[in-house]
């Protein structure tokens, strides 16, 4: 099962302290680059105009905690990074529980969860902390110490060409800017570079792919607003990558336009490996199909995950973790959804059979000999593909038609091409 | 409230007999003129060609009743006006019990109530009676009287333009036609009188208007035989207004098309301040709705309505009073949702985001600074707006889309455009 | 009740035992004509090719038998024709039980049928049995006997083409190429004959009809290799007509294209004779839509049946007979069911009113002349025939609107036709 292997693929990436930029990033890319030796590392610097935004200060952070007034430390940063506030500016100072309060984030409502907190736009500092630990803060002096930076540097990501037969692409973001939570968002990367990796492996692929590896929001914008031109003439499908890793869920949030390849594929494949699967609409999008999707921007992505960013309770803790939220069977489970989709984008040509009327299969040996009540079931699909062969129609519409999967029918199609019976075309003809 | 100014104007209008043709129509378009001073009075003479019909004989009635047996008046027209059948000729004699009965109506069902009935075009004389009073009528000679005249005269109807920056038109009419009965009429012209004060009261305007206050069927048909060229050229909506004052049901009826922007309109209006209105189809036409969008004619009227003509057991009855049916809260009502039905119309532009990618909210004030799990929630409507102004889409459109009402758009909008982050457009750019 | 007619006719044409070729077709073709006297009869020589098809040898058959170890005759071809497997070869041998064993056909959990099987395209021979005379086959030696012949010879069918006012064809087509079996086939052939008799009777039609009686599958691919393009620059609507002749369901299946014509009336003629009829899908397919509809060919045929092939138990046995199964009533209904829906073709005419807004339908003795409260009930049809009829509309698609069956709007459109009030036109206007 592959899931183990990308299990543990997340489990080397988890501990690392990612941001929208800084070398928690960078470190992410580098293992990453050890499975996919193709991907490119691009740095943007700092103050880069990117559409209405401008790629920020460059964040590192050494250290952070807090001392209590008996001495013991707290909200150690070395110990789960989630306790310090993203992109939190240096302090080292003794205050009074009451001007500390200011400065820490919890959740009431889980009071054993560290909340992931960022303030990416505004400078601030600030701590977070289990609301169980919160309530035992004893009054007195607190010194609170951050050893972090603000500095002109560089925005980084990865991109990941691979050349197919057409020079048209399928897109695939997933983004890396989150410190040590699991699905969302390691299950997103991981998930992804095998993904990429069974893409290079398949030498038969029509189209190429493009892949980033990003921070989400101002990665993605950033990305767009280097490319833009490129991916309107290039790309015809796509996905975003997220929240893909536990075996609860799986769902569907569609592009903008809602009826793209993209979208199609991702019904279809989801309605047949997990018929209860969610559906989601562009009123509840959260992550970079935001960008994508944009009035202007109108790229064909769509978003196939299990379950979705926050729709589980551990989203954005402490407890989104490896052990009870992202496991293998999710992994795996989200894998083959992403690769059945793919599989059919790239096996949806527009099938047309060669002859008029039915074809006579009983002298191909494709058909039983002997007419009985019962003898048409067995070839049904068979049938039924060759009778909505009729060049007008994807092979993904004639599933749909035939209400079967599509992978149902590649087989069946190969062995009538094999016959003659069938040609296939690129679009309708 | 301005319900209770309505309800006042309708008990004005109560008592006059208003009919197709005659001094009813023209006293009520007097007071109606105290309102609206700009208010045009139009007469158009008996035998007058008007598409497949002629302008009638106008009709007055003077006095009529019935003298019993016993010397008692009955079937005062002085009393109640729906004492005589409409359009009645003159009769003076004296006529057994069972001759009186061929020219008596009244509701078996209802005994209480004073039917409404009359007889334009075929010359006919009768009353209308109460069952109750009808059963007990004695054996006798009966006296029976009407002083009435048809005679070559006009039929009468007004008409109020009030100029917008656009010389396109929104169209309003209402009929003055019914004698002394409240939802079905006088709510209609009572609603409208004040809904084309408002009107006039707002100096941005977009569209010019239109209202007319006219006899039904005949008094469309005549209008439409005069103006057709121009309406069909100016026209881009608009209602019939009738059956708007009760305090029951919300309702809908569509144009023929039924799906013009005043259909979108009323249906989204109705839908969030009543989600359970109820909406009639086509086949439940009945008013002037059947003109406006006759084959040939085609104009955009659709129609708001409290309860539907028809539907409610008052209706065509005496008991269609200002007391039982019509109250102030229902006319309020009905005045609301037709004033923001225009408001949707006006407001309908097509909304075009000017940057691409989401633009950085957080830097013009506009987006919280701090990123928690719950921060999304509150902007959500704004960004909503943004995504989806598009260009392609209407102001309503994107208000179906987001499953919000449209006026909830409009400060947004406004401090968007304010922002320079959105651009209006009269069409789909 | 035709029904009566057509069920005297299926008797007569019950005792014959038909293939794909042969005799039987032309003793069947000659009961035909002696009730059609245009009908013309074709014969395709043996090796044509047709499509992807070779019209194979004819088949004779003219006697068959076992003779079990005692000297009793069963399985005799003489007393039931489906007894003998479709297109067996000659064969007279004796041999064991076992070895008989493998050339008998029965159904285990229909004891008391004789199944109805064929092997055209594999030479093979076999005899059909009741599974409850087959267990009491005892051990022994059997004497089999079949005196058949498979030699070049013709493949033939009869066609039938009535003119009509314009050279746009409606095509019919039924199969005559299964034994005594009554449902599948013989209400097929005896429904078109007198359809076929009706459609001649009627000196008004518009269209052409052009009705083929053909062996099923090979016979309509022979067919429309030889007329394809005469068809697809003819055929404007047709029926293929099978399984008419029960009286439990009503069922439709539409022809692959979906809305055609033919498809339109077929479910409006249904749904306003029986609501409850059932509506298959394509994927249901399994006569000779089969071939009619195939990618290239695409003729625009629908089907009306009452029990679907394969969905009633007696299907392809010998108990799908003309006393259980198909009943004069059978017939009748689907005789009727048929009759309506080309009557619809016919009358599709797309109607527009003559006059502006609403006609004055008093003044035309078309309207009651006193108003009521529910007067305008009685003319509801008429007004909303009248509402429709924009030049845009055909009259079925006013029918559909006004969901009210067709028929009921033709005395009304001659009517307003005759007031001048409407004119038709062939095509939307």
């Amino acid at each position: 099962m592959i899931g183990n292997k990308i299990h543990e693929l997340c489990k080397k990436l988890y501990p690392i302290n990612r941001s929208i930029t800084g070398d928690g990033v960078r470190e992410t890319l580098r293992i990453l680059k050890g499975i996919l030796p193709n991907l490119s590392i691009i740095e943007v610097p700092t103050g880069t105009q990117v559409f209405d935004w401008v790629v920020p200060m460059e964040w590192c952070a050494r250290d952070a905690y807090i001392k209590t007034p008996t001495g013991r430390k707290i909200c150690d940063f070395k110990i789960n990074n989630l306790h310090l506030v993203g992109y939190s500016t240096p302090v080292h100072k003794k205050i009074t529980l009451e001007e500390l309060q200011n400065h820490l984030y919890s959740l009431p409502d889980q009071p054993s969860a560290i909340p992931y907190i960022t303030s990416y736009y505004k400078e601030r500092w600030g701590f977070c902390i289990s609301q169980n630990e919160r309530d035992l803060l004893e009054i007195g002096e607190y010194e609170v110490f951050i050893d972090s930076d603000l500095f002109q540097g560089n925005l980084t990501y990865g991109e990941l060409f691979i050349k197919g037969k057409s020079d048209k692409e399928i897109f695939i973001s997933t983004y890396i800017c989150h410190p040590s939570m699991a699905n969302n968002e390691l299950s997103g990367p991981a998930v992804t570079t095998h993904i990429a990796n069974w893409i290079s492996n398949n030498k038969n692929r029509n189209f190429s792919y493009r892949i980033v590896f990003i921070p989400e929001t101002i990665g993605s914008i950033t990305y767009l607003s280097k490319n833009l031109n490129h991916l309107k003439s290039h790309v015809i499908a796509g996905f975003n990558v997220t929240c893909i890793g536990d075996n609860r869920d799986y769902s569907y949030l569609p592009s903008r336009n809602g009826s793209t390849i993209s979208d199609a594929v991702a019904k279809h494949c989801l309605k047949h490996i997990c018929p209860t699967f969610k559906s989601y609409s562009w009123a509840d999008r959260g992550s970079d199909e935001r960008q994508y999707c944009a009035p202007g921007i109108d790229l064909p992505i769509a978003s196939i995950m299990r379950t979705k960013y926050g729709q589980y309770e551990e989203y954005h803790t402490s407890l989104d973790d490896l052990i009870n939220v992202v496991t293998p069977a999710g992994l795996d489970g989200g894998y083959t959804v992403l690769m059945k989709a793919i599989e059919a984008i790239e096996n949806n040509s527009y099938p047309k059979v060669t002859v008029l009327g039915e074809p006579q299969l009983g002298k191909r040996g494709l058909y039983p000999t002997l007419s009985t009540k019962n003898s048409g079931a067995a070839v049904r699909l068979m049938m039924n593909l060759i009778t909505w062969s009729d060049g007008t129609k994807s092979l993904l519409e004639i599933a749909e038609a035939c209400n079967a999967p599509i992978w149902e029918f590649y087989p069946i199609l190969e062995n009538l091409i094999q016959h003659n019976l069938i040609e296939i075309f690129n679009q309708p003809t």
